[in-house]
């Protein structure tokens, strides 16, 4: 399996770049029966959409999904569901300038050294654009889990640049332009990000993302783990430098007898393992956090070299989201839900025939 | 390719027991006529041996590596490296306790409701004493790394519990048994592990591993990413919660014109992206921290359940490291040599007929 | 990796059905700088097209491909390189008949069985129509192959129903409807056709496979050898039933020293062994033949149940090849590519720093 | 996955060569609970252990297998199971003639060229010694598919050389040392064998495999099917050079009036398919047929070449099989064995919900 796809079993595929005719996704092992129509990949894809508030860039693309097989009567057949999003929105004239000078902080220059030969339009394949192939791929895989399993997979933004966003509600997670769980704080974010985008600067970003219902038993040790898939996962998201599972990197300073979560008839007394231990899930809510770089397009001049390795400036003039973060928390939401899904299909197949010989009350 | 297999190219399959006869390891897709011989894995076994301080456990193991195919004439040949590690001190009457009560923060229990059966005796299949096969894999992935390419990896412990050890210099790392970089911390970390072992509590780690000469150009965008293969790598590790690649999750607070690596005709000015761009190697060090959390196995009373589910405590008084992450550097420099093994091969693969374009000075 | 993809590293992935909107691929892991377009893809698309001769499916499709990724001024990134096929003469009317009744010999009932749903226009993902995506990937493979190696793919039909066709010249081959190296026999099989085609019958076919110029040392023993990956990938086109390397099953009736081929310095004396020995390729040509089994959709009334097991009878009226052999030429030369490019890929991936230590004069 | 390891769910990796101390073999998801002991794989390597009649090798091996991981209070846990078979009787000093002069048919002239190093003993991984590992793991798999869906693996000789072994009953099959179904030939197969041993000279075999009450629906459409499993494992076994599934090469002469298997309430009225449809199995006897290539270790003087490339002669005086295929019975049936146990796992992955619509009566 080539770097385009992922998954065991509930198996991604992507292609597609920036400023191409189109992305394309193919969906393969999805179980048959699943009743999916568009619209239902499309609520999804229209969360992560361009142009959404003045916020994040203001590429105008529809986002709209087009989906080419795999289905009859409205179900899913087993095969291979097989989608495009096309590109309405291209400008290849504004990255002229980016062309042969390499963004800092972008993949410019690695595909560059690594192929030899890159597309320079809206940073190609690097584009963060992809994402729109992982939000339908897991806009399916969340449909699955929450009908076969009530598994309900939700994010927010937990922090914005030097900002923390407290969670607070589900509620409103949906109602503003960042995916904040707390009304308090939209405001602040607002305000922050006039600056910010006045300032031609980016910032970066934490999410976090939740798993509730996932039955025990999902994961397979010792390399295959939940969490290492969830990492892996993560950590493929354009601009995510950090993953953290449960407690995360603060159980560094913690105890054991703090850390370990205790454990009654009635179930685990805390959640420091964030759902996961051994690399199996343990029936608790799954809980990821991810920290994502700043945008590495900015309006700001930085120095740089060129194609052919020469001292020169750069500046980004294109339409750019100030904060990647912003528009993730969706992504995340549908990596976590393939990965979920891959893990479920993974564990039914060899453990199709074990109960869980525990139930919790 | 199932749970206890990892890489595509370079494919290492691990299995053994904390208390069977032996732990055994396949490493596949080695080169041929790489000069290897037990010395070479002995030595990196010995960094991660039990019993090696008094902070660390008891068990009495040489770890010795009995290497039983794959080499000719002193030299890899090319086909599967087969070995084994024989267990030599196991003590099954220890967890007698623990056959029925499941140790909070352990796996204990998912492996119970996941398989309805499994190897209670120390752990079973998900003792930290698995890591033994990364270990000997990392070491041929590290002799290769560093005679074909001069990529030379080392790590060190970044913090241990509530202390932070700054990094001072490699010299001194592997003179001390906590693998710290910085000779003035290790009497304050003696006299706190001294305190915590009779306390009978653990503590979580921080480690940071470090790949220094890396070429440019590895890693398979966009899933295949370098970064993700190493986040699911350590994540795979026993007790890891957290994963950052360079700035990590300092990225979140930063701004684009301070993260973004300023290039110039003598390469990068910085490294906040930790060598990885857009999943592909930049050709700086490679740079990871890993957070472990503390040991589940503590000698502290602690509330749980049992295997038919009903309302217990337990402590562990086996032998157990009341902190993992002390013998962990070695295990996250073999798991980062592993990864950066397999996508060489991956790169030269595909790529093998391109030059990097750019030489810098 | 899931059933709709194939290949370690140059991975194919394929979507769509007979009569839904269009067929698409995703060929992952082609090397970078590749020159190719569209037009490299289509001939081998013509080749393969329906309705080129009266021995053949009427249906009226162009084939036309569209490549959507992978490409930049005219060369291949070494990104993902996604392509569509629409399809233009959908009758899904055609289909009512056996839209509850099995043809015998069809993947009908199986898709049934095992999803419990189907998309019965056409076969939907069973039909044959499937292998454009095989033939595209397949150009692209053809053309590194030839370029980067010298390689040359070339196959031609060897046995009609009864009518044996002896190699005569691969000159004539695509100068006659059904892939004849020779001349004398495309007589008697037109009139074979016609006779067949007015009976409402079909037939079966054998036709082979010829790699030249193929280096020595692609293959990886011991799974997943050469000639076990071109097993699988023809045993997956529809229709085949059969395959052998070299002298395959003359081989039961062999002696060792007749099949065992010498050598002397100026290389291989014979080629029973096909090109392979030990999984490997020898630099002796890979030979491959394949049977095909006639045509389950056929115009003769057959006994069969339908979709609630009842008894009933079909016979298919839709636009149906009378010999599916006559176009699995291109479709088996594209499989034979695939999978030496893999190999081609895999063994420089371990094997790039090795020059073979002989070379035959 | 590199090249020592096959299966998607059910994944066996091997490692080990001819004269070294040990093969040594990983089966990794096996499904929790399989009552299992070391006999139940002996008793299948008895079966191909070498001399057990004066028609193969008089190696004198015991073939011992020693389980060292995988299994608690013998059951397996789910965890991958690890085991040995030592060498017992190694001869280096036979091997000394062919330590730099290839034997024709044999892969230690591609070794040599692919690796440009190899184990020169008794073939080193080339060696059918490795088979070892094949038959163990089809021990498992066997017994799974037994137990679970009642699923019956037996193979037969069909034609040893010259002479075709029709088949005639299963009851007599393990009573005489060539697997022949048919008594009556038992004393030809001998005389013949005899003179051939005397001859100096080697002979190719035809062995038949059967998978009986094999449930429809297993299997993956449309790469990863059924039968193109089963081709990839079949011609993976050493000197396989050709697969069958169902009529095979027949299939070539047959209508499809006479080919297309007609079905009623009742069932299917005949098997040409061999059991798979589309790549899914039917419900029907899988039925498989194998062409192995004559030995190509013989007492007879051959033209060669040798490790420098000059010309030489080769005659080899060792303990061979004069025809593998007489040992090879076992062996393919652990590999029917193996390749229906992953799709069975595959199978429940994906379709674990749907139950076939279809009872036949």
């Amino acid at each position: 399996m080539s770097g385009n796809s992922f998954g065991t079993l509930y198996c991604v595929t992507s292609f597609g770049e920036s400023h191409g005719p189109a992305y394309g996704g193919v969906v393969d092992g999805c179980p048959p029966g699943l009743a999916l129509k568009s619209e239902d990949i499309q609520k999804e894809l229209d969360r992560r959409k361009p142009g959404s508030s003045r916020h994040v860039t203001q590429r105008r693309e529809s986002d709209t999904v087009e989906i080419l097989s795999g289905l009859y009567d409205g179900k899913t057949t087993g095969t291979a569901i097989g989608f495009l999003i096309r590109n309405e929105d291209q400008r290849p004239k504004d990255y002229a300038s980016i062309a042969d000078a390499f963004r800092p902080g972008h993949a410019d220059y690695t595909y560059w050294q690594k192929y030899g030969i890159r597309d320079p339009r809206g940073g190609g394949r690097a584009s963060a654009r992809e994402t729109v192939i992982r939000v339908a791929a897991g806009a399916i895989a969340k449909k699955w889990l929450a009908e076969r399993y009530g598994v309900l997979i939700r994010g927010y933004l937990a922090q914005l640049g030097p900002i923390p966003v407290p969670f607070k509600s589900w509620d409103v997670v949906e109602q503003n332009a960042f995916f904040s769980s707390n009304p308090d704080k939209v405001k602040e974010l607002e305000t922050f990000m006039d600056n910010l985008r006045e300032s031609g600067d980016s910032v970066g970003a934490r999410v976090n993302v939740v798993a509730e219902n996932v039955p025990v038993g999902w994961g397979e040790p010792v390399y295959g783990r939940l969490d290492a898939d969830i990492a892996a996962a993560m950590m493929s998201i354009n601009a995510v430098k950090g993953v953290e599972i449960g407690a995360g990197f603060a159980s560094v300073a913690q105890k054991g007898s703090e850390h370990g979560d205790e454990m009654t008839p009635q179930g685990f007394q805390s959640n420091n393992n964030g759902g996961v231990l051994g690399g199996i899930s343990t029936g608790q809510p799954v809980t990821v956090s991810i920290a994502l770089k700043p945008t590495s397009s900015i309006r700001l001049p930085r120095r740089t070299i060129n194609t052919i390795g020469a001292a020169t400036t750069v500046q980004t003039t294109g339409r750019h989201d100030p904060c990647v973060g912003i528009r993730a928390t969706p992504i995340a939401e549908a990596m976590l839900a393939c990965v979920l899904m891959d893990q479920a299909l993974r564990h039914r197949a060899q453990c199709g025939d074990v109960a869980p010989p525990i139930k919790l009350q």
